[in-house]
Formats: structure tokens, C-alpha cells, sequence
């Protein structure tokens, strides 16, 4: 059974937005690091290259996918900005890049800061919210391709508003000369993520999150078509092939991008085992086991706020958006809510203002760590403020 | 008096690739993992940013450079990148970018990818090896200068050759609209670096080489021209302002670029201050002692290779280069005297191919953990070779 380092005295609710790590897995990590400082010579130049392609091999069986197209990354963010760079030669004036009402702030801004560079134009694909279904999702992103789609930048689980699309649906509906680049950042770990499946162009994600390593891992994967084009956002020796000495080029491009503390994706492996190992079930019982949980927080504070769930259980992971309602501590922001959780409660649970309605979007979490009664908690002080 | 965590039965005269940490700096940031992983939440939104604006403060203090125009970066190579990619839209087609045959191999990479994307031409000045003195340097960059230049990058201490470039009087005499982005990867601890006083548009170098921070610290300073124009490599949310809470956009925009172990670059005012009490003299003792130990240990190697320094002393900081006579196991690649070195001699110690002579040359430094014996050894196992 994973036991986690974190402080007890919180009540934990916000496994979203930079994940947790059990303390094996950073026992792991530390043993690296003093092996790593006490020669950082011999660690980099001959012990790296191999427990990095033990991580590789780990993650891509978890993940379904080819490790030919697999690499580390620091984050989703960086995955993200490494793709739109590379495909911008290949991007036309007027062409245009389709996002949604629901893409991750960081991500946009990358997409726009591309869309200015090469002239393209940025579609914004209005998914609702609350939501009613799939279908409403895959309908909302379909509408707004054209003929002049040459991108398509979608998230596999929304932030703020923690909804699972429906992306192999979209991609399957897409005509094939369109690229799609799917952030999964909460995704693998919190729903299956099948990338052979999928057919996506790239699929980038964090470790960090539902994988529960260490912070600083995330990969991106990238499909044939494009990986001989595909750099990382900061370009090192790999781009002539000096170094490393990876199996490809494309390993090689993102493999080493100047000297950092890699232990974090060098404990991807680790932290896919020690997950697998915490329960029946392994990685299966966890994402039900959280998925069950996370329902039931919902409903208790959906409850004793008198909200209905802002989307079914099937667009449900491990996370739910609950609408805080506009009575409830209406002089407070969604800021105010979090600074007031954390100091007159000690519960940590993010709250972001939806910029469609404007209504504060509070979002909840279940990993292992958490309890029923970490929800009641949470709708007792929310019951408090409406009183 | 700083120890360190380097295993005792290797010969550590490569600092220069990874550079090495004291174990009280280790201490701290162990403190700062600890603090992270007990509440990430917490960590992240309230604690992070004002531990970031200590360590800004004391490397602004330690590089007389202005705060406002300082940021973090994971290493020089991002910082690199993060140069280009923002000065991407201001560089014509047929305009000309100097570089040196010395320029760090990564770095050339990022400037040829962006020639290519802008239809730029990239000039290579080429700085003898060995050399005289730093005005053959100087001529040779202003040489390669003409009225197309747009765009000049130096390193401002060469990586496989060990020569301190005169930087500040390439600086004066160029004309005024040149763009001149320093590469100090090796500088900051080496050499003293005053920003103020340089005159450079862009200065990137690492923290964790000279400055002994924990691995994955850098930092980049932008001038008050390019400030508003200067993004990280990878966008995140500081690209429209919605986090972190910086003192400036330009903050914003490098201060957060999605999750990582931020804990290297928070540790760097310790490793500051640790390193300055270290010794009498501070950094000032530092740098002048490994200065006088690296010559040292220059003058040994050399004169039982029987070959003469490749550069006067004033261009040598605290690395020192050595070419390696054809003589000496000629059948030795530059890599088969690398794993040579390690194996037989538990020495480590770089050893590259300069494309120039096709000459192999080494590298040797000197950190306060080396002694003359260190250096004697490297010579014993090099005489070893030549009988």
C-alpha cells in the first residue's frame, strides 16, 4: 500500500493540479539524486541513457503506445509548445487552429502565440458547461472545423471544468489530413489512455499528476508522420546528433536538452509499479476506486449547496466541477473561496471563475489518500457560508 | 568550509560539465522538497513565488545586474532558445547571424534552426586555437561584422576550449543596434560577471556549474529593450497574465512555465552564500585560488605531454584546456581517452575532437575539493600512455 508524505493536518483535494507522490517512489528518486551528485560525470554521461530507456519502455506499455514516438518532457505545457514550434513551417496563412471554450489557459496562449507567427486564425470551439453529454462536446468541436482546419488542439480531460471528451471520437470523425494534438495532462492514470488506439498526431501528458511521480515528468508522443520534424522546445545537441547516444534522432532531440535533475522522469517506472502494487486491482481499481469516490464527494457537496452535477458520471475521471452557487458567499472570489478554505478550514480545493457564466467552478479530487469524510469536511464549510 | 558529496576514490576534474554541490546546499534543498511534497498546493500558490524573489534578489546582487530584468531558466540552453525564439519576428530574411568556430555545439543548433525559419545567414567567426591573446579573439568577431549583422552570440567563456572571451570590448565596439545575446554558461563563479557593466542585450548562463547550485538552475537577464518582447521558450500562463503573481509581465512570463521541481532554482542564494563563506576572500578567494590551481595543474600535464598551454593565462578562468599530442595513443579516439581515464584511472575528465585540427583536446578544471595531487595523477596517467 503507497503511503504519501502529505501533511496530515490538510484535507487534500486538489490531487489536479500538481498530483501527489507516494514516498517510496521519492525514496526512489533520492537514492538517484545521491548516486546522480556523487558523480555527476559518470551519472550523465553513462548511467542516464539506460534507466531513462527503463522509464521509456515502463510508460509507453502503460500507455499503449509505439516507445519509437515516446519522450520525456518536463510538462504537458512544454509538450505542447514543443509541437506548435515544429509544425509551425508547415502552417499556412489563413489556415486555422481550432481550440475550445475549455483549453487549458497555458496551452491557448501557446496556440495564439503560434497563430501570430504564421498568420493562422484561432477557431474557439464552444463546448457548454454545464454539460449534458458527449455528444454535446463532440458536436461543439465538429461545427467548427472547415476546410481551412489544419490543427486541432484538444484537452483530454478539461482543467477547470474536469470533464473527460470524447477524443477518439472526435479524432475518428476528423478528415485525416488534419493534425490533432491532444493534452492529456490529467489524463493517464485518472482515465485509460490507449494512444495506439486513439489516432491522435500527439498526445502529451504529465507524470506528476495521476501517475504520481515525482514533478518535472511528463512525456509527449508523436506519431511517424511527424517525428522526424518534431524538436523539443529547446533545441540541443540531439539537433545534429552529437548526444546523447539515444536509439533514434527523435529520442535524441528530447532525451537531453541541457543539463536539469532528471530523476523525476528517471521514477516514472517506479512510480508505475508502486501505484500498480497499492491495491486489487492495480491501475484498474485505482481509477475505479477514485472515479467512485469522486462521485460520491460530488453528490455531498452538490447536495448540501443544492447544485446539480455540471456533467453524467461517464464525463467524469477523478476529478468533478460543482457550480458554486451565486448566493453562496456571493461577496467572496473564486480566489476569496480558496484562501478561505485554506485558512479557516485547511482544505485545499481549487475554485476558478468560468469565464462563459462568470460563476465560481470548484473542483474536487479523489486519489488513494482521500476519504469520505474529506468531502463532508469540505460541505460543511461550505454549508457554513451559506448560513 | 563547504564539503561535498563527491565520491572520494574518483579524480574530479571535470566541474565544468555538470559542476557539483555542497552538501549544506543539498541540506536545503532537501528542506524545500520536503515543505513541497507535504502541501504541492500550498507550495506552489503561496510559498513558491517569494522564495523565487530571494533567490532573484541575491543573483541580481551577485551578477550587479538589474532584478527587473532578471528570470530563472532550467540551464543557459533554454536560455538560449528562449533568446531566439523571441527575437524570431524581428530578424529579416537575409540578415546575418555571428557565431564563433568556439560556439557551445547546442547553441549553434538553436541559431542554425533559426536562420533557417527566418532565411538568415549564419557567419561563422573563426577565433584561432590555440591562441595568443583575447585581441586575436576580438578581431576575429569584428571581422566576420558587416552592415547585414544582426544578431551576434558569444559564449563568453568557450565550452571544449577554455578561453575566456573578452566579451565586454567585443560589446564596445560593435554598433549599437547589434543584438548581442552572451552565452555565460560557464562564466557566473569563474569569472566576474557584471552585467550592468557589460552592455549585452541578453545574458544567460547556469547556476549549477560555478555557482554551485543544485542541477537545473539558470538564469537569463534581458535588457529594458527586449524585455516586453522576451517569452520563455515554453509559453504558459504569464504570456497573458493569469499567474504567477509577479512583480512584472516579464516575470510572469518565465517566473512560472508549467510544473517542475522548482526547488534548484530556490536553492541558489544558499548556494551563494555558502560558497562566499567557504574561504577568506569569498567568491573573490574562489575564483582567484581554482584560477591559480587550474594553471597549476595546466603547467604539470603539459610539461610531461610535453606540449605548451593553448591559451595565455589571462584567458583562463578555472577550466583550462590541453591539446593532446598526435603522439600520445594516437589509436585513442577523443571518447576512447574518456572511458580510458575513467576506467583504468577513476579520473574523470573531458576529453573532445576540435573540428578545427581534428586534435584531441582535454579539459581539466579546478573546484575547491581538487589538490595538485589530483592533477598529478591525470599526468601519471597520461606519461602512462605515452611509454
Amino acid at each position: 500500500v503507497a503511503t504519501w508524505r502529505l501533511d496530515p493536518a490538510t484535507t487534500h483535494l486538489n490531487h489536479g493540479s500538481f498530483g501527489a507522490t507516494p514516498i517510496e517512489v521519492l525514496h526512489h528518486q533520492r537514492r538517484l539524486r545521491d548516486q546522480l551528485e556523487s558523480n555527476p560525470v559518470d551519472f550523465f554521461q553513462r548511467r542516464y541513457q539506460p534507466l531513462l530507456e527503463t522509464s521509456r519502455r515502463a510508460l509507453a506499455r502503460f500507455l499503449n503506445a509505439d516507445p519509437d514516438g515516446l519522450v520525456f518532457v518536463p510538462n504537458a505545457t512544454y509538450g505542447v509548445n514543443s509541437v506548435l514550434r515544429s509544425l509551425e513551417p508547415a502552417l499556412r496563412p489563413g489556415c486555422e487552429i481550432v481550440i475550445t471554450t475549455h483549453t487549458y489557459n497555458a496551452c491557448r496562449n501557446a496556440v495564439v502565440d503560434t497563430a501570430k507567427r504564421v498568420g493562422a486564425t484561432v477557431v474557439v470551439a464552444d463546448i457548454a458547461f454545464p454539460i449534458a453529454g458527449p455528444s454535446q462536446a463532440s458536436a461543439a468541436v465538429l461545427d467548427a472545423i472547415t476546410p481551412a482546419t489544419s490543427l486541432v488542439v484538444l484537452d483530454h480531460v478539461t482543467s477547470a471544468t474536469a470533464l473527460v471528451l470524447p477524443i477518439a471520437e472526435i479524432v475518428a470523425d476528423l478528415e485525416p489530413d488534419v493534425t490533432v494534438l491532444v493534452d492529456g495532462a490529467h489524463a493517464p492514470g485518472m482515465v485509460e489512455v490507449d494512444i495506439a488506439a486513439l489516432g491522435a498526431s500527439f498526445y502529451t501528458a504529465n507524470c506528476h499528476k495521476w501517475l504520481c511521480s515525482p514533478k518535472g515528468a511528463g512525456f509527449l508522443w508523436v506519431d511517424t508522420f511527424h517525428r522526424t520534424s518534431t524538436n523539443a522546445a529547446a533545441i540541443s545537441h540531439g539537433y545534429n546528433g552529437a548526444w546523447p547516444a539515444s536509439s533514434s534522432d527523435f529520442h535524441a532531440r528530447f532525451d537531453w536538452t541541457g543539463t536539469d535533475d532528471p530523476t523525476a522522469r528517471l521514477a516514472v517506472a517506479t512510480a508505475l509499479r508502486v501505484m500498480d502494487e497499492h491495491r486489487q486491482g492495480g491501475w484498474y481499481g485505482i481509477r475505479q476506486t477514485n472515479h467512485e469516490l469522486v462521485l460520491e464527494g460530488r453528490d455531498l457537496v452538490c447536495e448540501r449547496v443544492y447544485m446539480e452535477p455540471s456533467a453524467p458520471d461517464q464525463m467524469t475521471g477523478s476529478i468533478a466541477a460543482i457550480v458554486v452557487p451565486q448566493s453562496l458567499a456571493s461577496h467572496m472570489s473564486a480566489f476569496d473561496l480558496v484562501e478561505h478554505l485554506h485558512h479557516q478550514w485547511a482544505i485545499e480545493v481549487p475554485v476558478s471563475a468560468w469565464p462563459g457564466s462568470g460563476d465560481r467552478v470548484m473542483r474536487i479530487s479523489a486519489q488513494q489518500y482521500d476519504q469520505v469524510a474529506d468531502y463532508e469536511r469540505l460541505a460543511t464549510a461550505l454549508g457554513d457560508l451559506t448560513e
